[in-house]
C-alpha cells in the first residue's frame, strides 16, 4: 500500500509573512508535517496548487482532477481550503475515478498554536487507507462523503447535508 | 457512531518536571489534544492509568481489558507506551470483544517539539471508526493487525512480524 | 524592584480566528507569557489597549502616557505594535516622566511558529531593570532611545536615525 | 556594539530521542532560537561544551574561562545548566575578566511546550548590553551578582544569598 499526498493551499498550508501582517502561501508545511509522522507508509507528494479556497476556479478543479487521474497511487490525499472543499470533492465525486480521495484541511494553519492541522492529516492518511473507492471529505474527526457535506460557516464545522 | 478513548500513559503523555529533570505523568494532555482536533465526533474520554509501557504487568492489562468491555462505545482508542503495545494487543486480540480496538502511541511526547502525536492520534481515531471488528496498532502511518505487529526498537519503528 | 507590564495590543498579541480566518485581538497572551518565564520579580500586568498600531490615535497614546504616569512602578514595559511604535516612544519621551519605560513587540505573534515575541519580551524586562530613566524602544536585540528609532518597513527592522 | 553567545549545554539545549526516551544533545538549538530573535545586533556564537551541569568539571569551567578570554567581543552571554551555575559564574567572577558576561539557561528545555528558555535568552543579551563589566547570572527575571546568587533547587528559582 501506498499514499499520495496532494497539496493545494488552504488555510492548512498559511505562513505569517512578518512584513505585512498577512497570511500568506509559501513552501508548503507539508513535508515538514509528514517528516513528524514518522511514516513508514510509502508516501509521495505532490505541490500542486497554493491557494485559498475561495480564489479556487473550476480549472482549478479540473487541475486536481487530472492530477488523481494520473496518480500512480490509489490513494489519495488532498490538502484543501475549507471553504470550498465540498465544491472540489464534488467535481472529484462526479468524476468517478477508480480511486479512494481524501479532502482534508484546517480551521487553523499548521504554524499557529493548537491548530487542527496534524490530526486531521492522521485522519485522512487512515481514511484514505481503509476506505472504499470514492471520494470523502475528513474533518471534526467524521468522515463525509462527498454528494453529503457542507461546512457550516457560522460555526465553522462540518456536517451532513441531512 | 461515538468514540472512546482512553489514556494509560506512554511516551505520548509525558510531561518534563522542572525540578526533576525527569519525563513524567501529569494529568493527561488528551483532553487538550482532543479540543484541538475540533472534533463534533462524540467522544467519551477516560483516564484509566498513567504508566510507562515498560511498566505495566499484567494485572494492568487486565484493567485495560475490562475497560474495554465495559465500554458502552464499540469503537476505541487506546493511548499507550509504544514498549509494550504489542503486548497489550495481544491481551485484547485474545480476548475477542466484539469491538474496534485502536492502540497508538508516540515516539515523542505531545509535549515536544515535532512530536507525532497529534497525527497518531488522528489516524487512530479514523481507524477506530473505519476498521472491522478487532483489535490493531496505529503506527508510523500504517494500521497493524494486534497479532501481526512488533516494534523495531533500533530504528524505533513498529513492523509486521513477515 | 518592580516592574510594570502594560499590553496595548500589536502583532506580539494577535490571535487567528478560525471563522474568519483572520488575525484578531482576545485577550493578552502576555499572562501565559509571563508564567512561562518562571518570574520571582515582581511584576504587575495592565490589559490597556488591543489595537493593531496602525490604528492608534492620538488619544490612545495619551491614554497609554497616563498609564505610565499612573504607575507605581518607576520601571515600565509597553506591548505595542510595531508600525508606529517609534510614534508612541515620542509622545511618552516629550512627557519626560521620571520612569524608565520600554515598548517592545513582535514581527510574528506570540502563538505563531518561530515567533520573536517572548525573546523581545525578556530583552525588554531585563532593559527595563537596568536602564537609566528614559524613554526607549527594544526591538531586534537592540535598545534605541525614543528620539533615535524607525521601523524600516521594507526589511521589517527597526534602526537608528543616523 | 556586538555580542558572542556560548552554549555550554544544560536544559536549554536538551532534545528528545527516540529511541532511548531520554533528554541529550544534539546539535545546539541557540542558531534557531537566534534567527527568531530577528536580530540585527552582531552576534558571533561558539558552540563550546555540550554538558548537563552536574557532569561539569573544573576543567571545562576553565575552558570556559578560557572562551571568554579570547572572545574578541566584551560582551558575552554563556547558555548554561542551571544546577552548577552559580559555580561557574564564580570561576568567571574570581577570574576578574574586563568583559560584561551573562550565564543563563532554563528550567524547561527550548523544545518543550511553555519553556523559559527563549525569553531568558532576550534578557541575558539586554543584560550583556546593558550591565557594567562583571559576572552576572539571569533567571527568573532578575540578573544576580556573581557572588550573591544560588539556586533554590527544592521550588527551582534562583535567589539572593542574603
Amino acid at each position: 500500500m501506498s499514499l499520495r499526498i496532494i497539496a493545494t493551499g488552504g488555510t492548512f498550508d498559511k505562513h505569517y509573512d512578518p512584513l505585512s501582517g498577512n497570511l500568506i502561501f509559501r513552501e508548503s508545511v507539508l513535508p515538514e508535517a509528514l517528516d513528524r509522522a514518522r511514516l513508514t507508509l510509502p508516501v509521495s507528494f505532490e505541490s500542486l496548487l497554493a491557494l485559498d479556497s475561495l480564489d479556487m476556479q473550476d480549472s482549478h478543479r479540473q487541475q486536481i482532477r487530472e492530477a488523481c487521474e494520473r496518480s500512480v497511487e490509489d490513494r489519495i490525499v488532498i490538502v484543501h481550503g475549507t471553504d470550498t472543499m465540498p465544491e472540489t470533492a464534488q467535481v472529484l465525486g462526479q468524476a468517478a475515478l477508480k480511486k479512494t480521495i481524501v479532502l482534508t484541511g484546517a480551521m487553523v494553519p499548521y504554524q499557529i498554536a493548537r491548530s487542527d492541522a496534524l490530526f486531521n492529516l492522521g485522519f485522512a492518511c487512515a481514511a484514505a487507507n481503509l476506505a472504499a473507492v470514492g471520494v470523502y471529505v475528513a474533518m471534526n474527526g467524521l468522515l463525509f462523503s462527498w454528494d453529503d457535506v457542507m461546512k457550516n460557516r457560522d460555526v465553522g464545522v462540518f456536517q451532513s447535508l441531512r
